[in-house]
């Protein structure tokens, strides 16, 4: 049994990772640490957990920490970042749920997270968790900064083309939509009920935090520089993403060709379901589940490719893709614990 | 393996018993058959389904269905009705998810399903699969008659204080709530998100084909006739049931004393999970999980007691009873395949 | 032309005054306070009001309030009980639409609202503004306390019964249900969409602010004591209130004659309207409407009394029942500015 | 009083329109045509209506609604296309809510709407209804051909841009987002709530009928060819379309410059809202209501201009519109019915 901790449990990616991990097989969680709420019972805060956890919220102890096997942070940004290098000493393996170890440049970061980086050696250590790309470095891996929601569908959705080097790289267009658990569960009076309940908006329109971090996966994926376009949204639901996807083809291509290419890229993925040409990807068909699926469309006889690609935030973009990464990092079934279908309708 | 057939699967209920036993690890899905949609694969329809299921639907065969251990019925009221002797007479088991064989007065259902019982025999035979009340009965059972989704989360509400003779049986009150998915997967107007969505309505306050499944549950707990009012609501989500259960006090009664005899009714009930006194079960907190939750009331000095009950209406009110009840019948771990905490948020 | 002011104006109730005001042709909006938002421009925070009003909120200022000719009070409990007596001092109208002047006995008001009550004279003065009993002591009064959302669609459905005696007034339930608005716009983890969307509950199942003002109009109808059990409910929608209302008749009764009596009991009442017997109301038909919307049922041959009765909690049980109440205070028709149509779909 | 008919009322916009001129000074509904609903009175469809029209849906008669002065048709396509030169012949002014007159191009219209076109000449003099563009030619007109949905939201956004020449107008991206109640009201199992309700999809992606008509308005504006490519988008919400524009400047522009060419372009016009530059329009602040509203982005040194846009679809993308032109064809203050605020929240 993996001996789980993890720093950061009151917000829905820790709920999420205790919901998966109540019934992986290999893995155990030891502790769960919040400040605010140490000592209240995890069913108190979460009821589907009752009758799954005896555990509390408790302080954060290095000590505890230092003897588990494994610890994940679903904190906000700027904790990991300081409590890493004792857990490394330590030898405790760690995936980060938070943006602090996911970009390389660390002026970006520090710019669109308002603070330096405080351990910027275990940044470059660090091993983006996107298993699609990294599956073998994150295998060895003791530190993996798990991917942002957003960056995963889009990433996800635009690989082939770039890796390919099929599309113009610096016309890419993001189009996403995400459910409100996005945001956390904060004391937000933009995140009420009466607020985003049926209402549509776009926000961070003019830049938001994922930028950088897709800017970095898709630079890697076309080994050059990209212009891309992101604008999220916001979806009156709970869970869910969907990227529409826009880019020019850099010559007429043949989209039965390009169909087969996207097949032939995910195959082997667990995780990365391509759909039939011409298909429209629910995000319903991904809630609760790790999938990520995808399609492609093409209008008349444009060359503008069009991928719609689908996650639950909660899981592929989060909660799912960490214990992914920690089956990966701990030599388990990969799809261990991640096995169940999406809970439609 | 336990050989599985499952006889009108394009329904809510029917991918719900696909999603569930998926990843069952005692059960394998032979068959599942759809006049309308003979030969469309299952995860054409219900894309969650991609890569766990191969299966096409198919037309109900009954030398197919005769050579399964266990056949679901998840079809409109008749159908089973018909098919069952059959079946029975294959040696083969049967979950009727329909409403065929619930009441054991036939005068009573020909009058709310609008046709006289074809086969009151097996009516007569058939097993009322509430767990909680006739789990060696329906260990036993060759038909099981699954119940009703307000009748399970009404009963469950009211029967410790039926049982022990505490409440006047003749003034019981159950406003129940349940989201859309309870109407099914059909083609009505009044069911379009456009119409139902962020908006609330009574209906069937007048009678509904629940109220004598019920009565007939409720009057066999209090051994003798029971008044009970039963009004439905129609809320603007997909999953879950509340009934808020009224019920008067026979004498003035020692709150806590209640609250202990539900605990210790329910105590060894691995679906049943009853709340401190004074808690608000929230229907997230069982979606897509077998559970039922309830907690107790009261209000002031007042002799009503007050119980707030709420189920998945497609888990413990329909597909998920149905699977506890094929493990009752197979002699399984009554939790295998449903021990997956709700999916919250 | 009418001079407001409104003091508080930053919540739902405020900004659904503005929306109806804005089209008003008798009233014209002075003032609109908010300590918190000071400075800011009331379209700023309610984009919808752009183009409307040119107003900012202002810091509260007796002497500017002074020279309106009626002030509403949109404030949480406990502010307007404190303004009040300068106001009336200066000879100005109010509609408090707090709970501070709805409660006559003041013992119970500060047992419910946590505070001694400090202007018990005004407390005894204010007239309780529900239309539908006390029209014309509303047109005379200085001060009327505007009813709560539930007290609202609860009394509206349960008056004729009790006026007329017909039935039991120590067996009354009310199983209300609201949208999440009711809520008001609070920095509030529990009414984030992430928590309440999707997902259904009781709350304040064990006792609610708004049951002893329900007492408190139903004994007064009733000319005695009643016996209320009052379960309020939250729905993943905006806006809307349903409360289905149990009553058990005294003597077997035609129902045929309660359809006559509710239609004669509201036939004059311009924003009452008794739908044909076993009619279902949906919240819908009111949202954005100034109406309560009611219907009988009776199930079988059952002596117990259905209503059904649907309200826009912000409009007939907030910021509409009030401007009703200051058309009836100023003389004019009492359906200016509330004559649109609700919103539907 | 002017003289209106509407045929075929029983969908979301003729509802709509109902709901509008229920309250409009100086129109009247003579008659409602459905032959489905024959006889049914309008307000038992939609009780929102109760009290405000007693009219019954009618069989479609020409002599009635030859004696109007303005006849709607809020039909499927193909049906005004039919009836129309009778009621031009008789005098009788239309505004044709269908798409039946909105393509100048008939063999793009056959190809999208899968019939011929029977009635070519009125294809040509119809006028598109689009306000913002076309106000005189609509004063003038005897049959107006009322935009889209998309169309209406697309165009508004990109006309400044395409008008002043300033973006490449091969490169255009309108990826665009609507509520459910644009799909109507069909007995459709697609649009269930249990099938769209808490879910996201694109959907048409390969191709939607309201292609072409953008294309065709925007070649309009930029005075030659366009390459446009469209996504429409299903959100689980009522009403509402949002879309987000993506277009490429031809050369570095000055971002406050663009600005002010929004704000100028749109200064005199009642219903459109040019935004603070960086806003986010959502689109509750116009349910209801019959405002576009819009706000321009940047994101870093990007040349790509985004434009964020909203219209509630029910009324600045159908019945609102129409009323609209309904006032500026018959000289009457262009905002006449049309003043209140959106519903919000």
């Amino acid at each position: 049994m993996i001996k789980i901790g993890i720093v950061g449990g009151t917000g829905y990616t820790g709920v999420e990772l205790l919901r998966i991990l109540a019934v992986h097989p290999d893995a155990e969680v030891k502790c769960i640490t919040s400040r605010s709420e140490a000592g209240m019972p995890v069913a108190d805060m979460y009821p589907n957990l009752r009758g799954h956890f005896d555990l509390a919220f408790s302080e954060p102890d290095s000590a505890v920490l230092a003897q588990c096997d494994l610890v994940f942070f679903a904190t906000p940004h700027g904790v990991a970042m300081r409590m890493v290098p004792e857990l490394m000493a330590a030898g405790v393996r760690v995936v980060d749920l938070s943006a602090d170890f996911r970009l390389k440049d660390l002026d970006v970061w520090a710019k669109w997270y308002g603070m330096p980086h405080e351990t910027p050696e275990w940044a470059q250590k660090a091993v983006y968790g996107l298993p699609e790309v990294a599956r073998d470095a994150i295998r060895q891996a003791q530190l993996v900064a798990n991917p942002g929601c957003y960056p995963t569908a889009v990433q996800l959705g635009f690989l082939p083309l770039l890796e390919q080097g099929l599309v113009d790289p610096s016309r890419l267009i993001a189009d996403a939509k995400s459910g409100a658990s996005g945001a956390g569960r904060q004391r937000n009076i933009g995140m009420l009920h009466g607020e985003i309940g049926e209402s549509f908006k776009a926000y961070g329109a003019s830049g938001h935090r994922h930028l950088p971090e897709i800017r970095q996966g898709l630079s890697l994926a076309a080994t050059g520089p990209v212009g891309v376009t992101f604008v999220p949204h916001l979806v009156p639901m709970i869970r869910g993403i969907e990227a529409t996807l826009y880019a020019e083809l850099s010559e007429p291509a043949d989209f039965d060709r390009l169909q087969a290419l996207y097949e032939d890229r995910y195959k082997t993925e667990p995780f990365v379901d391509v759909m039939p040409f011409g298909s429209h990807p629910e995000t319903r068909s991904v809630r609760g589940g790790n999938q990520c699926r995808m399609a492609l469309h093409r209008q008349e006889q444009s060359n503008v490719v069009i991928v719609s690609s689908v996650i639950d935030n909660l899981v592929k973009g989060a909660a799912g893709q960490a214990v992914q990464n920690m089956n990966i990092m701990f030599g388990l079934d990969e799809t261990q614990g991640l096995k169940a279908p999406a809970l439609l309708p």
